[in-house]
């Protein structure tokens, strides 16, 4: 009986592996780089976590279950949520702002497609109680760090502000979930089903109007002033757009400029309350946007202090998906590039020893296990790509040598066994 | 409302995570080492792979849900067989051995207690198609070498083989599921309940008497040669006492020859079928037992070719418990050591735009977000362990300077903007 992989799931083999552990990596390493620390959270929570953000509604697309205990439970669908539920029941009298990242994989229960898939790995930070346009600008800044360290080239970040959106709707009376659902057609970007709707709910012409301009607008720094005369003195509306342009006059003194504003951007969920951005990668089609994120009120939601909280995360997959695409070749970490063979199996231990004597010396390195014939050695070593094979001969050990064989050039050379780990590092440069 | 994290589950803060990391960072170094190569395998399965390899009986002691397509998954009790389920449908046409590590949490259902939680991380290996005891003492050596790595103190390797037993066991006819529930009772060491057992079973007196005598030896190589006097002419526990002695012989060629042999060792499941070995620390109690291995046949088990496999895996919550209680100091890596502090609001421009140039040359840099007053951004970095912040001044930077101030001496310093990348780099010798 042969049993099969769960569907909608992988398996990561050594180069794929290799691949991902080098990006993580590179992110980790730029987050640290910022002063983010990571944190871990558990792989299910209780389901009420997940259902108290999002809604009912999201039980229909995660994994959810009763434990044995009764307990009902959820695969965590994302981490913003169990970070909250962490802050508020051990971080609440950290000195803010709080600074954490984190990497690990997320569930949901969908019709597996091309780059979607029901276990997928998200690797996001969140900074909470700092709300500035300082602590805005130094996530949207460590984001597109991140990318061009890994070299990734064709993306966009685009940057909004909801508070703009959301004012002029309140002000034309668009209220609670009326005022949600309106955010949640903008973000998936159907203009006609939002004119429908505008329609249907008896939006008046002026406001429908500066909305359906609004939602298209896209440019650099300069449409802010497009913007401004366009909305002219709703309070509200300015106090967001006032927002959005000490975030764009920060983000120049980090040094990035090489966004797009974008009024656009809804975010779809309730709980965002001004500045929002989203990353797309050109050619990867319906899966373009690797990272999403903003400012949100979640803590007090869950029953925690009123805390602001700016945070993103990068969908782990997509990532490598437009790196592989773009054919970037990763940098992928050392493996072995030593073999020691004995060339007959009687010295089989003379060979595990002279190993482990290369291994206590932090060389990487591989022996005959199985008494392969001497050929065979060779080209096992030849496809896992090892630079050199020790060969441990009678003879040669007998004089207190052995034989170093570079598998690139097929050159031998006689070494003294005491100048082994020496010789190995100065060739391998460790 | 506030909601809780799920029972038996943990969340880890900054320096917990931290210290797991900065040990988790050694094995992999230790295994990459010794040639294995990292795989990774999804957190759920179908239930039949682990129904299939521990019995009907494992579902009292795993999660397992329908998933809304009626399919019955488990969340992994462990990485043995998903990672056997990997290698045949990925991995039977690779060239033997096939060398592989994982790192990866685990989960189980019960009663939540010191040591023992429900979702728990293993750290282990498998060495597919390379029986032989070389491949056995490769897989004991670095087992040893990542624990001396770590500075683990009072440990000890036991190593048996239950060819011994299960032969004797074979030669008074004691068959199938009663010798799998004799050898059952053996790792549960109860002495009491196995003598009760052998007496129901009728086992005949010299088998019995023999059995009791062999599962209290415990000593170093020497006693290989009481058990041969004593197991007398059995051929196939002799053969089995044969390969427990060329383990051993192996052993002492990879310098490793701090051992236990244990004959009681019986590991409990029924597809281990020679060496096996258990790592016990002093000082742990009932947890005292972190990790376990051998060599077994799961592959053929599971519709795949007849091929064996050695492995082990680290009980990674529990070495990290070992570490703890023996106070020994985990090296945890650099964090953040610089703090850009800008005297004044207005210079807060200025001082990100600092902050970013140290970021974009490799020094990790955390920079006032909020606004805060000096005074308080000063106990803020000295709370954070800080080593210098970089004081942003009016007058220093119309000089083009800025103020190093040491956080340990209490010294300050006029540094030349241009110079500042050096000067920290050289203080942190980056």
């Amino acid at each position: 009986m042969e049993i099969q992989r769960p569907r909608g799931t992988r398996d990561f083999l050594f180069k794929e592996m290799k691949e991902r552990k080098s990006v993580e990596t590179t992110m980790r390493r730029i987050f640290e780089t910022y002063g983010y620390s990571e944190i871990k959270t558990p792989i299910f929570e209780e389901l009420s976590l997940f259902t108290t953000k999002s809604g009912e509604g999201i039980k229909d697309q995660i994994y959810h279950f009763q434990d044995k205990g009764g307990r009902d439970l959820a695969l965590r669908p994302e981490l913003t949520a169990p970070v909250a539920r962490m802050y508020i029941k051990e971080l609440q009298k950290t000195p803010k702002p709080v600074k954490m990242y984190y990497f690990g994989s997320c569930f949901r229960y969908e019709r597996p497609q091309k780059g979607r898939w029901r276990q997928f790995w998200q690797f996001g930070c969140e900074l909470i109680g700092g709300k500035s346009p300082g602590s805005e600008a130094e996530v949207i800044s460590m984001a597109a760090h991140c990318l061009e360290e890994l070299g990734l080239k064709n993306f966009d970040i685009h940057i909004g502000n909801l508070g703009i959106l959301r004012n002029i709707l309140i002000d034309a009376n668009i209220l609670g979930k009326l005022q949600d659902q309106v955010m949640g057609i903008i973000d998936k970007g159907d203009i006609e089903e939002l004119e429908k709707l505008l329609q249907d709910i008896d939006l008046d012409s002026d406001s429908k109007e500066l909305l359906m301009k609004l939602i298209v607008m896209k440019g650099d720094s300069s449409i802010i002033k497009d913007v401004e005369s366009l909305i002219n003195c709703n309070e509200h509306a300015c106090n967001a757009l006032s927002e959005l342009e000490k975030l764009l006059e920060s983000l120049k003194a980090f040094g990035f400029s090489n966004y797009v504003v974008n009024l656009g951007i809804a975010r779809g969920l309730d709980y965002y309350t001004g500045t929002v951005f989203e990353i797309y990668v050109h050619g990867l089609g319906a899966q373009k946007q690797i990272s999403g994120g903003g400012t949100y009120n979640l803590i007090e939601l869950f029953g925690g202090e009123n805390v602001e909280s700016t945070g993103f995360a990068f969908g782990f997959d997509r990532v490598m998906d437009a790196l592989n695409k773009q054919e970037k070749s990763i940098e992928i970490e050392r493996s072995v590039k030593v073999f020691v063979a004995p060339i007959k199996n009687d010295l089989k231990l003379k060979a595990f020893d002279i190993a482990q004597k290369l291994r206590k010396n932090g060389i990487p390195t591989d022996v005959d296990l199985v008494g392969k014939k001497l050929k065979k050695i060779l080209s096992f070593a030849d496809s896992m790509g090892i630079n050199y094979v020790v060969l441990v001969g009678a003879r040669d050990i007998e004089e207190g040598n052995v034989t170093v064989k570079d598998m690139t050039s097929g050159e031998q050379e006689i070494i003294d066994l005491e100048d082994i780990i020496d010789t190995l590092k100065s060739k391998l440069m460790i």
